[in-house]
């Protein structure tokens, strides 16, 4: 097994901190919020590293950027997809993406070295908006061919947002479905990814294999009070908005712990009106999603969630206006992908466990239209979405020897 | 009692409603934060209308604006204050302060008019910043004396506003202070001001004498807890700032509604961060205030509220951080005062009842240095620091001839 390839681990750390620096945080970690400055100088610094290591690049009409290893005997040869995202959350961590796509880079180059042949071109891909500043998922719906014109009506972020973004990255609403490939020309695609949640340092595994990725809806939640003077309303009569919105969150924790203990959920935002020391506020506006591997549970939580929180809000004087805002759906990665994650890992000598992925991926939105599967490394505490967020170098270069050995086990006939 | 003067209540009508007209919201209320260009266009149509019908009018060093009945007979004569403010919290309602100003100017209009003979000056004054955008209580505490270097280097809307509000108005810092009046100069404060509460409607009472103003302290509180991928964070790991935050208000509104059931509670705004669907929020931060018209209760509040929420806090792995934001003494006011207040409304066949402030006032700035009282009227269904604060036209008539008359019975010596 001495013989297998490998990806250069010392020049993919110059690459990793690089890339680490565009948009660097005070915390140590990164801010790149889609179409963002700092998210277009980290897209560009894609390009230009891949151009001098002599791949080709290109942008597709939903700003997803490639680099891209052609293969040179097989004419009408597939293409086989290695990506991630560049885009962060506001304040995010330097590893969320980022490193699945400097490690796809690196494969390539790992790959061109060692002049694999191979049966598909490998094409390392950065996805549009993976995080959901605009919309979520935008860029790999788009290739993927399910990008809803629903969506695109009603983003996550805000239709003005989503508008004043494609503007500013140079696309058009309208020509966003012309990033849609035939399923025909893709021979896969793989992800490597950071787990983002304690288990496989908890059991000291090297290589998690993804089975599932978890299904989720968010909603926008508007509690209306009845504002008035922090002095002259008597707490009796008060119909506090801040109030209306404490007994939601703690609803929402309450039921999910005690009857869903195989879900997630999170108020992750709370704004009050007008928000003042001296008055009562008479609105609440909440950002609630839920998360599950089980469509049927998704359901039942959002029965169970949404109904406790509308009789809580009659109970109580308050009226609760509910908006959906995004819904994904539980998907199932490809039996026979994983399989060969698994002995690539095995070839490397890597401990591995099988495990369901609690974060949304691009991989959701290829599995349906292409085999598609998911490699995970060790989250040092868990932490993802903060500055903290962090993973050993060496499991790092793992996550990418395991990707590239996956690729190498594609390629072969058995 | 046919021959007692009044002011004139359609003219005051116009008045008011001109005034209501500046900064005016869609909601129907007002919004003139102090030092707000709607702020400063409400003091300008004060001081215009005061010249336009033949009074004095003057500006001092805490920007206190004043229109002037001056006393010819008497060369040091002292002077009456008939005050209120023309700021308003954001998106206040038109009564709030204005009411009273308008009130005092119509009752120097009709004391003018009236020729009545006068042992003291009469001043109509609008304070500085009661409301507390940047301070609160600035120009009345200023006026008596009682401004603190503490609350001018840490007030409650931070010090970089109070240093760009003070340089926007033209004032400076420094010369804060030299606003000061002496007391000896001082004949009285008088205000009126609407309830903001339910009290005299729930009677049905016309005129409410103040007896005490409350107390009040607040604070913000910081919850740090730990941020993370809402995926990827199981539940019972989570060290969640909204859930921390909303534990944190219901426990305030448990305390004060069961153990301090004379005192009012409020968190008046709850942010946290980063805010985004998909992530766990890692800090909160959180307006506290409470009041009462026993200054040992509020000590006994502030060590039950913040002794639960540090405990709350360590037992659920959040950090706290308690920083005090401001601290009014509850006030008595002056019981001769009271009497003429009552005196006044009975010789006007008006129903009184006496009653405490749940609300601020600038009369608690000038209760420690001369004789004041405060006339309250009725607030409809007790709404107030809302766009929806109304009282009925024939209360504030009403009020303003309280005033009027209350004026004529401290000027004679019975």
């Amino acid at each position: 097994m001495g013989t297998l390839p490998r990806v250069d681990g010392e020049r993919m750390r110059e690459d990793f901190e690089a890339l680490s620096r565009i948009g660097a945080t005070a915390e140590g970690g990164v801010s790149r919020p889609t179409f963002s400055d700092a998210h277009f100088a980290a897209r560009e610094w894609f390009l230009t590293r891949a151009r001098a290591a002599g791949l080709d690049t290109q942008v597709d009409a939903a700003g997803n950027h490639s680099a891209v290893l052609r293969v040179q005997l097989h004419r009408h040869a597939r293409v086989l997809l290695l990506g991630s995202h560049l885009d962060s959350v506001p304040g995010g961590g330097r590893y969320d993406g980022a490193m699945g796509v400097v490690a796809a880079l690196h494969v390539l180059l790992a790959l061109k070295d060692a002049g694999t042949d191979l049966p598909f071109g490998v094409e390392a891909i950065d996805f549009t908006d993976e995080e959901g500043t605009l919309l979520g998922l935008l860029g790999s719906e788009a290739l993927a061919g399910s990008l809803s014109a629903e969506s695109l009506h009603a983003p996550r972020g805000g239709r003005d947002a989503l508008l004043a973004g494609l503007a500013r990255a140079g696309l058009s609403e309208a020509r966003l479905l012309e990033a849609r490939r035939d399923p025909q020309t893709l021979a896969g695609y793989l992800e490597l990814h950071i787990e983002q949640g304690p288990r496989l340092e908890r059991e000291g595994v090297r290589i998690g294999v993804v089975t599932t990725i978890v299904g989720s809806r968010s909603f926008r939640l508007v509690l209306h009070g009845a504002g008035g003077h922090a002095g002259g309303l008597p707490m009796d009569v008060r119909r506090d908005a801040a109030v209306a919105a404490a007994r939601l969150i703690l609803s929402v924790q309450d039921i999910v712990v005690h009857d869903f203990p195989g879900a997630v959920a999170t108020v992750g935002d709370v704004r009050v009106e007008p928000g003042a020391f001296n008055v009562v506020p008479g609105v609440a506006r909440l950002a609630l999603e839920f998360r599950s591997h089980d469509d049927g549970e998704l359901d039942a939580i959002e029965s169970a969630v949404l109904g406790r929180a509308r009789a809580d809000a009659e109970a109580n004087g308050i009226e609760l206006a509910v908006t959906p805002v995004a819904r994904w759906q539980p998907t199932r990665l490809d039996p026979r992908v994983s399989d060969k994650i698994e002995r690539a890992a095995v070839d490397l000598g890597l401990t591995t466990k099988r495990l369901a992925s609690f974060a949304g991926h691009d991989a959701q939105a290829l599995a349906p239209v292409t085999a598609s599967g998911m490699i995970f490394v060790p989250s040092v505490g868990g932490v993802s979405h903060d500055p903290r967020e962090h993973t050993a170098w060496d499991d790092v270069v793992n996550g990418a020897n395991v990707l590239l050995r996956t690729v190498e086990r594609l390629a072969s006939p058995s």
